[in-house]
């Protein structure tokens, strides 16, 4: 990283940009601290993205304000009260603030309606007309400011792309460690804990998401987040990890599976190279102008195929006509991944206007876009048997038909496979953020 | 623990005792799932305290109703559409819950209407008026609630006493888990990401409150939760852990300080020999009857002693003067403790009408009363030496005059000490649910 600050400005002049105006103000309002219900029990503090985006700030009750004709950046701390420096110390000065932060100016929160009322300016662009504070008199535009974050939000700079190889790389660890704790943990729940620990103790204090830690059956439950589950000492088990640490607001998200043991077995080798396959096939196939939507595609038919030499469909069925009566989603019943950021399932997945696409797996599809440079997503391509959706193939005639249910019910007690990396899309190709071998033969080396 | 499901019931019968009547429903809202700003990351679910009272029952968007006078309890849980199975599993069936709760009845949460319109009841006590779901035509008191569940929560029950001795338990043993890996940390983060996961992987996956991991001056940061900072190789340091776990939405609540190399140095020993004074007088002392801000005072008496005979404060200064002058709070600056339960800080702490009192430090104790068995209470006394504090000190002459500013300043180097247990008011005394040693001696055994 060039940089050491984190570059609020540039995002500011590129929201300004897409805005696509020449003078006016750019607001956002902080998150506020929060307590639980009604106590005092204070809630982890997480900053709102679009305001983390803007300033690089993540302390509560803060604002900020750009001037877009100046050029000038606002940060609008909250100033502690004296007597809460004897409970949470002494707070950084103005000058501390200035020489942390990519700010031209900080002043205090108590001065938001002044900063913007004496700004010269015509307009005030919001999110939400309930954001702006009460007593500013410049009239306020909440149409524009979503759009012009989101565009600017899709494409990452230098400086974000370095932060979220870091998380990327600091989750990557703690999927290995997990990997080699396996044989000897006794309980989804454990794994879940070393996970957190692996990452909060590298400095990624907060998950991008709850962890999906599920063995066994477990796994195919695609939002599994009870992990609570006993092993009983059956290590055949897969066991699907589902989990990225928050680092600097910046999201990482990776999925492996694997089994308990460490080795797999002739079933669980076949399902897991099948999805090994789905992901490897988009992985290659990456690049700008690349339609997202087409990689699902693809990773559906390698599925299809994959399933066919299985034995789970029938081999006189043809590929085609599968895919076209969607026999694919009953098996990949989810979308291949989606944008990442500052929010796990990123802003910008869908151009205004772009609908979903109506058949099973596909209508889940959390992004439908052109591949641009700069565009960071998710591949993660999974096979899964679900006993409910299995139930919904069996009352589809044109997919009964192309099912071998005794095979099926073979693979159904290994749950699902899922294998997931963060990428970001370059002039050519690909960089995978992602580091967690995912080769059975690494894989088997690393846990034995 | 007899009983083997959560006392519900039992609660609901004694809240209804507190309202005084012989007919009516109590009527509680559960807390609704949450995502994180305008995302669609979930937030962690944490059951809202009362409504875990009424039902032990931690799942989202529920309700309870409880008829008063057919002594009939109905919990009315979110029932998931078909679709969220394949995301989250199979839910729970009404006879599944109806085994699994202490309650008479399970009814979708679509039914809560009726099932408050049709219960023949005059009368709905609610905590507020906007909880109360739209359609319903009982008429909705909302004067008597509150003050009936505080005074049901105040008294635990030995299946809650029991949880909380768990809960203690784990989080006395992850505090022992420190102690060990300190000598070899490296930083406070490490040891914040230690605790969450020797709890976590016990099953107590959420913490009571932000954990405090503070070594040498952030020691005497109250309520320091940034536990951000390198020991940068100076073991010399007092490290300062206030956390505690959660389980079954019970709280604990333990702090220990202890000298990163594991070994006490003189004065070290001496600053944490004056707090275990206090903290034993008051254990010693603590029984039914006792008014909780009289053992304030006693351990405020020995921390005047005790710095007296270091040499912080003068030989020549009459404690009792001292006292009177409040020269105490300028050194333990918090109150002693507060109330636990489903909730750190739980309710109960002042009853009705009750005021602060104006002093140093005690302006902060949570809680004026007599004590009862069935109290469960922190006892978290601390001393301290605060640049912000001291230097009002200095500004007071009564107080200024009894400190010597050598011996202080000699002191401030090492931060601040506090020990902390949760304990519970029996019959005669008190048992004791955390298990850290705290002696001197003993810590240091256990980290050599």
């Amino acid at each position: 990283m060039t940089a050491t600050k984190y570059p609020a400005k540039q995002h500011c002049v590129k929201v300004a940009q897409n805005l696509g105006v020449s003078e006016g103000l750019i607001y956002l309002k902080g998150d506020v601290l929060k307590e639980r219900h009604d106590t005092d029990v204070e809630l982890t503090f997480r900053q709102e993205s679009n305001f983390y985006y803007l300033t690089g700030f993540a302390e509560h009750d803060a604002h900020v304000v750009y001037d877009i004709k100046q050029q000038k950046l606002t940060l609008l701390p909250y100033k502690l009260p004296n007597d809460h420096i004897v409970w949470m110390g002494a707070p950084p000065t103005e000058t501390q603030l200035r020489a942390k932060y990519d700010v031209d100016e900080v002043v205090w929160s108590t001065e938001v309606v002044s900063v913007i009322n004496n700004s010269g300016a015509s307009v005030v662009y919001a999110l939400r007309e309930e954001d702006v504070p009460k007593g500013v008199s410049v009239s306020i535009n909440t149409d524009a400011l979503k759009e012009a974050l989101v565009t600017a939000r899709m494409y990452k700079s230098p400086y974000e792309i370095e932060v979220m190889r870091k998380v990327n790389h600091i989750s990557s660890n703690a999927h290995v460690a997990l990997m080699k704790a396996a044989k000897k943990a006794h309980s989804e729940v454990e794994l879940d804990a070393l996970f957190r620990y692996e990452t909060a103790r590298f400095g990624a204090r907060d998950q991008a998401y709850n962890p999906i830690v599920g063995a066994g059956e477990n796994s195919a439950i695609l939002h599994y987040g009870k992990n609570a589950e006993s092993f009983n000492g059956n290590y055949d088990q897969l066991c699907l990890v589902d989990a990225g640490a928050e680092l600097g607001c910046y999201a990482s998200d990776i999925t492996r599976t694997w089994p308990l043991s460490g080795k797999f077995s002739g079933d669980a080798k076949t399902l897991y190279s099948i999805v090994l396959d789905m992901q490897k096939a988009v992985l290659a196939a990456l690049k700008p102008g690349v339609e997202y939507e087409d990689m699902h595609r693809l990773a559906a038919r390698i599925a299809v195929e994959g399933l066919q030499k299985a034995g789970v469909l029938k081999a006189e069925a043809s590929v085609d006509d599968m895919l076209a009566a969607h026999v694919d989603g009953y098996f990949f019943p989810h979308g291949l991944g989606h944008m990442i950021g500052l929010d796990v399932h990123d802003v910008g997945g869908y151009p205004a206007g772009v609908a979903r696409i109506q058949a099973p797996g596909m209508q889940y599809l959390r992004m439908r876009r052109t591949l641009e440079p700069g565009f960071v997503i998710t591949v993660e391509p999974g096979v899964y048997f679900v006993e409910f959706i299995l139930q919904e193939a069996k009352n589809k005639p044109e997919v009964n038909k192309c099912i071998n249910w005794d095979v099926t019910e073979r693979f159904a007690k290994l749950g699902g496979v899922r294998i997931e990396d963060c990428v970001v899309i370059t002039e050519d190709g690909i960089d995978n953020l992602t580091i967690v071998p995912k080769e059975v033969a690494d894989i088997e080396a690393l846990m034995a």
